[in-house]
């Protein structure tokens, strides 16, 4: 792996190339994903179906066919391993109790003059949520979508996949029907995006769309954005690590390699106070890559978005840090709990040398659809929170407007509003 | 104002014109915005300052000239007339104590084997607010984007509105200094956006736009999203009232008067189940109107965009209400607080006749930068939210990985990633 030393006179070009890393080329494909929402938006499901031949290369005959059958889910369910079986149901109870404990409540406060003030929180009607793949799906993409919707209690959830050749992965449909899914439909990309935003004779609208995506899936959520809400423009996945002299290599090797085998475009970023740490690491990185059975993915992807830096002590590396504010940060220091309190950025924190990234990808608890390419500075995890919204309560009372209602209406005078000044008037004048 | 009966042939077809009340034509103006967008990208402050010429009427010589002078803000606060700064100052403790109940805070919890999980809450780093208007800006509209931002603990707020023909409303000025804001700059429209979201020579680039506008302001917002964060994409305002019988009629007419008074396009709605009540209104909106300091604007609005619907009862009025999913809604029956259960869909709820809504736009203490449009249905009033983000936190006890290690490899190991797999099952072996 590339390494790169702070003190160097190059390393703030280096550097900024990593900041720049995961950006993606929305512009470029905003044409033609442009124009196959229009085309669903005004042709539906013939649309729909047409935009499949093409992309999946199969062509639905009925509208019914776009429906994926539950017997299908429990069959697939019925015929995986026991083992796997339950080590998903594991993963289902962990992660729902994760994202239980993230639900807000509706709350309301009364003022000693009587006034009431709070705020309900309701889920959305209806979720949509994106799973790519076909052959390639991943179950845990599902689970990391479904559950935060069903703790939220959305009432109608709606998944769409693509089925390339017309084939489902077995295993994501084993998932549906561990999740409790009815609705799912064969369709994938923009088309996907395009039919859950406005809704198709078929597939219902949705109010909130989220999930992982190619970005033709990322442009289609950004051009729907508004018309439905969405979770987040989602890149490549990546990891940072911060590390001192205490953290093994051979850990940090294999927690690298478990971010660059998912995608070429992956970056894995390891900061350390230890020349002699990255150099090993660096061995190591080689040494493993010939076990894997991604290898040729994981090589392009250390090899071209990997990096080693080497800072003069930890306050540099984590500072460094916060500037990447990476999706997965790994800390294996010494007390990495210590450090808890300066990382600003990061989607999720993997605190000590027992936590590889990898246990929150499947199973610790917390959502595994996490903000990329530095986006951790303004984007949050999935969560509940994507399929809920809020609704300001205020009741006053007659006592209430008396203390605080000439102020207001003054307030309205002087912006020019006099409807409003008066809305308040009447009332005071008739307490 | 028209009224319509849900029992009529017709009424669905005007209900559903009432549906797609605020649609605005982001595409229509996409060209040009992204073309100012783009100019400030690549030439930062020459082509913000070419812009403001073009669309201010004034153009600032040296840079330093977009900044406001604190030196202004100060002089303003200190010439506003007393009782109006005591105004101001109630509405900001009012907005300020409300916002500190909305925020959520970092949390950790451990497993009885060791295992810690928890949520790390953080501010962002910088927040970009819009604030529309020149003359006619409303120093409200500063309190709240500013409050929310300033409770969540934003290190560094930037302020940017409009300054045609390079004058500021004082009243705007005063209420920067109160809420000790320092950065404002002369800056409106698509190009403020843009400066905030790219950032240049002068303009701090942020990590979160919030603020309403125009639609030239809306559709830059869309545009930059993803490279920020912005709180929601809103439209014109409105108010939706559900009333009984026990309603009063002067004051349903003057609250619907209120919403319209801000814009031609904005909208108001009463559904009511009492057709008598529906007449009275009608009528006293009519007799209200030529006392209005901005009748014309409101006249328009009520004709154009203005209904009362009449039920059958007050399950239909409610149902009817939830899919229109109004900004402001107001509740005005005999027992307001027992239909709070029914009600899904709405930016802020006013319940009782003590409650008018303009007291919700100055000094109750919730937001007023609310969800337009029937967006209620997967947006959220703005608050501290906007401004943080989250972070999973994981720390895996030795014990915890023997636990739940083997069924992470085997999902790990079904989903074709051996590096994911491998990086779990080293920890195991070493446990």
């Amino acid at each position: 792996m590339k390494i790169f030393y702070s003190s160097d006179d190059t390393f703030e070009t280096n550097f900024n190339e990593l900041l720049e890393r995961g950006k993606m080329d929305i512009e470029g494909v905003t044409g033609i994903v442009s124009g196959l929402l229009k085309e669903i938006q005004t042709e539906g499901n013939s649309a729909l179906k047409s935009q499949i031949a093409r992309f999946d290369r199969w062509e639905p005959k009925e509208d019914s066919e776009l429906l994926v059958s539950t017997e299908d889910m429990a069959k697939a369910y019925d015929n995986i391993d026991p083992t796997l079986r339950e080590a998903l149901h594991l993963a289902y109870e962990r992660i729902e109790s994760y994202h239980q404990k993230l639900m807000p409540e509706t709350w309301m406060d009364k003022e000693a003059n009587g006034t009431i003030l709070g705020q309900k929180v309701t889920a959305v009607d209806r979720a949509g949520l994106y799973i790519p793949g076909g052959k390639a799906a991943y179950p845990s993409s599902l689970l990391m979508n479904v559950i935060p919707a069903q703790v939220a209690g959305v009432e109608e959830i709606v998944v769409c996949t693509p089925a390339p050749d017309n084939e489902l992965n077995e295993l994501l449909l084993a998932a549906c029907h561990l999740c409790k899914v009815t609705k799912v439909f064969r369709v994938g990309g923009a088309s996907a995006i395009g039919a859950m935003a406005y809704g198709t004779e078929t597939i219902p609208k949705v109010d909130v769309i989220t999930g992982p995506g190619n970005i033709f899936v990322a442009t289609a959520k950004k051009l729907v954005y508004g018309e439905v809400n969405i979770d987040m423009i989602a890149g490549p996945s990546e990891i940072g690590i911060l590390a001192d002299e205490t953290a093994r290599e051979d850990y940090l090797a294999i927690d690298l390699l478990s971010q660059a085998e998912h995608d070429e475009m992956a970056s894995s970023i390891l900061i350390t106070t230890d020349s002699e740490l990255a150099n090993r690491v660096s061995d190591k990185v080689e040494a493993y890559l010939g076990t894997l059975s991604r290898e040729e993915i994981a090589r392009k992807s250390i090899e071209e978005r990997g990096a080693i830096i080497v800072t003069k002590d930890m306050d540099e590396a984590i500072d460094l840090m916060n500037e990447i504010a990476p999706e997965h940060l790994e800390v294996v220091t010494r007390d990495p709990m210590s450090l808890l309190d300066s990382i600003k950025h990061a989607g999720a924190i993997f605190l000590g040398e027992n936590t590889p990234e990898p246990i929150g990808d499947y199973i610790a608890g917390p959502n595994h659809t996490l903000p990329t390419g530095g986006t951790a500075k303004f984007y949050s995890p999935l969560s509940v929170e994507n399929f809920l919204k809020k609704s300001s309560i205020i009741m006053m009372s007659k006592q209430g407007m008396d203390e605080i209602g000439e102020q207001c209406a003054l307030i309205a005078n002087t912006e020019g509003l006099t409807a409003h000044e008066e809305s308040v008037r009447i009332r005071l004048r008739n307490n």
